[in-house]
């Protein structure tokens, strides 16, 4: 909110907090600023006002005017934008190998990252994907570290790069704890990483080199397709259903593109919490060994998993999948650890990559890790986190539904992938007003399209006064 | 050496050994094995063990016999070698812009650094590229692990991902480092890294794309050959002489192919020791401006560097230099801690990638080592390790010049380029039978030609045994 009594004049503070958005990418090159009416109307203040804000920030070159069209985010050069090959093509573009459409990539992907790590305000952001931090205190953790940084075990594991692949004990603990998934990977098949993120990373720039198309499910996580765009991967977005990747697509597909890759959410898919089921993923391997491509399966949601959910890896056996994972979900995002399973033919190759990209990771937390889970210390704390989230979500939910909101997926996991029946871009913009970061469908497009959808993280919107700001809104835009 | 009283037979053990090699990739695809004879001589074992030593690696698809040629390592397919470009472009090839000479790939610049990994023997190793351990110990370290680990402190930054950019204590304590060294760099033009490797792959993926022209000096380090050749960038060695680049042949490659990228290490260059300076680095600097292409200046050995050491960074004030340095060869290699420092208006796009590979890296390194640094200890330590260095690189030098070498560059830093007159890539292979792992020439030039040049490090060749065992070895070759 604006403030009159504030050292800053209004017109300074409206201007500030428009340049502040720009440069954090939550408002996107190219948009369009609300129209001087619109604005006033919306922050309380004068015309005048708003002219004087909008033409400060034309001063500071962040917009530019359109003749009769009012004020646009100004482009800013970045490394997608100067790519001059179109990304994306859609399932439309199929038919013909040569025929994309050039479209924008989804630049503004990274705002979203860039959001979570902006503490601008003090309530629980519906727009993250992490548990709130109170939800991750454990003693245990605490502990864990303790017990590797004692002065000898710290100098011994410092002073070296310590191992390619990664601790070996922690590489025990992760083979034991795939076993229980039935994914059957040998401590020798493990590579740690810079968390789940880095994983992937290394997996693409390992199986993939600049041109080749990939298979992502769409809607999906904007992160991984921005890193695709940006490697100057070729993506092809297979729409995500309640059982699974539509096959018929990702056959077609196939057969034009000859895809290298097919990244996929098998359980609690980000954004819509779909879990695949045996029979889809018995007919995604099957397409993957006709047409001889590699899968990696992003399990991020691991420890929110119910017990008998499906994984590619395990039918496959890890044959031509790649097993991805991490701890920063349930454990301590800060630490960075991640690590991908692979077959034994790929390890070497995969590793290579990791010691070209980082050489090692580093030993203390991957120590402290392999402490916390040979404790079953972190088998209880994600019980725990899990029956918190069942009530959260039912909560959440609930809430959902009183404020006219409907779930376009049945809702399960983390997050709540929500109708709102109004453009979520421009929602998301007057939301961040209030102080609340919104996830946009658009963001889980590939190529960014309009969407009246939103993701909810269910930990994070228990909150009635939340939802009375949100129908509020939505209902003004109708 | 074999034992004749192991649980192993003696081919059992021979074919391991070499086996291990392979597979380590210290013995690289193509290379021949030695002939039955020679191998017995060597090994002292009779021919017929050779020969079933031979046969077992056969059978096990290492290695392929060619008829009356003798035994070669198989070629693997790697990552690299399936693609199909070449990478390295020699000095030869600059006239025309298509006349490129395919050539083999560095693959197995990793074998180097594996090679670090290997704790097969308990002797020092002269072709490593890092301190012994024992030289690093310090109880400023662990005591400043314990300061950033109170059970508050690491709930706190353990629990949420951290700054993007990296933790802001440790970013205003390089920003102080930097202005020591002339470099002016405000800590909102820095970025965290996992070691300076992780901050030089983020400044070639975010400057660069595959097929782009990229200079790297030669001599030069085999791992930063190697991952640009894993991204699809184009090679083109420049020459370093004892005063800097060899500006005429940069010149050249700059009219002809338009290179993006120079990458640098301005002081004590490895492997030969050599420090840029100052007319070289303003004629380098005025090269980049005619010709408009970046420089990454690589400042691993910042810690080991006389006092008015001429940086590339500092006469250009980071305008389109981009500086990198790291911890990993003054305090603890197993921190993995590194960071870049960019001109203002590349450091969003420079932050882009790094999120995008990695999201952030683990606060709980970077604020201890703020610490370390903001108390002075890292720099008093410093300080111990060049003194320490000092004498170890005269009593290495006599050594070395004792027994019969000869410097290629004058010694200086922390590495020699020591001239053997005979092929080292055959002598690391002898070496290797001894214990002993040798940096031979070959890995330091883009396109691995046979050398007589080796690298060695003056902390861990201060030993006279070693080079007894070298000289001897060398001998048997000539």
């Amino acid at each position: 909110m604006l403030l009159k009594a504030a050292s800053q004049s209004l017109t300074e503070q409206l201007a500030g907090r428009f340049a502040e958005r720009i440069r954090n990418r939550l408002l996107a090159s190219g948009a369009r600023l609300p129209s001087v009416r619109q604005c006033a109307q919306q922050q309380g203040v004068s015309a005048s006002t708003v002219v004087a804000a909008y033409d400060r920030l034309l001063a500071q070159g962040l917009v530019e005017a359109r003749k009769n069209r009012g004020f646009y985010v100004r482009e800013m050069a970045t490394a997608q934008e100067e790519r001059a090959q179109p990304a994306i093509n859609s399932v439309a573009s199929t038919k013909s190998s040569t025929g994309f459409q050039p479209q924008h990539n989804p630049v503004n992907a990274t705002a979203l990252i860039r959001g979570m790590f902006h503490g601008s305000s003090d309530k629980a952001q519906p727009g993250m994907g992490v548990f709130p931090m109170d939800w991750l205190e454990t003693s245990f953790m605490p502990a864990a570290v303790r017990r590797v940084t004692s002065a000898r075990a710290l100098q011994e594991f410092s002073l070296n790069y310590g191992e390619p692949a990664g601790d070996s004990g922690l590489r025990q603990a992760l083979s034991k704890k795939l076993a229980s998934l039935n994914i059957p990977a040998a401590p020798e098949q493990i590579i740690t990483t810079v968390g789940a993120t880095h994983a992937l990373d290394i997996v693409s720039r390992t199986l993939l080199r600049a041109g080749d198309y990939v298979m992502v499910e769409e809607p999906g996580w904007a992160i991984e397709f921005a890193r695709l765009a940006a490697m100057g991967m070729r993506i092809l977005p297979v729409p995500r259903r309640a059982d699974g990747p539509d096959l018929e697509v990702m056959a077609r597909y196939c057969e034009v593109h000859a895809p290298k890759l097919f990244v996929s959410v098998s359980v609690f898919h980000n954004p819509t919490g779909y879990c695949l089921t045996p029979g889809s993923a018995h007919r995604v391997l099957q397409l993957a060994n006709t047409h001889n491509f590699h899968i990696v399966e992003d399990d991020t949601y691991s420890h929110l998993a119910p017990e008998h959910a499906t994984r590619l890896c395990a039918l496959d056996g890890l044959q031509r999948t790649v097993y991805v994972s991490g701890f920063s979900k349930i454990l301590a995002p800060g630490w960075r650890v991640g690590y991908l399973a692979a077959p034994p033919e790929l390890v070497e190759r995969l590793l290579d990559t990791k010691l070209l990209a980082t050489l090692t990771t580093p030993a203390l937390l991957e120590k402290a890790l392999a402490w916390c889970i040979d404790q079953g210390q972190l088998r209880r704390h994600a019980e725990r986190i899990r029956t918190r989230l069942d009530i959260a979500r039912a909560r959440s939910v609930k809430l959902a539904l009183a404020h006219g909101c409907s779930f376009a997926a049945e809702p399960a996991g983390l997050f709540g992938w929500v109708e709102t029946l109004v453009d979520t871009d421009a929602l998301a913009q007057r939301m961040l007003d209030e102080g609340y970061l919104l996830a946009p469908g658009a963001l889980f497009h590939a190529a960014r399209q309009p969407s009246t959808l939103m993701r909810i993280n269910f930990a994070t919107t228990q909150d009635a006064a939340f939802w009375k700001v949100f129908a509020k809104l939505r209902d003004g835009m109708k």
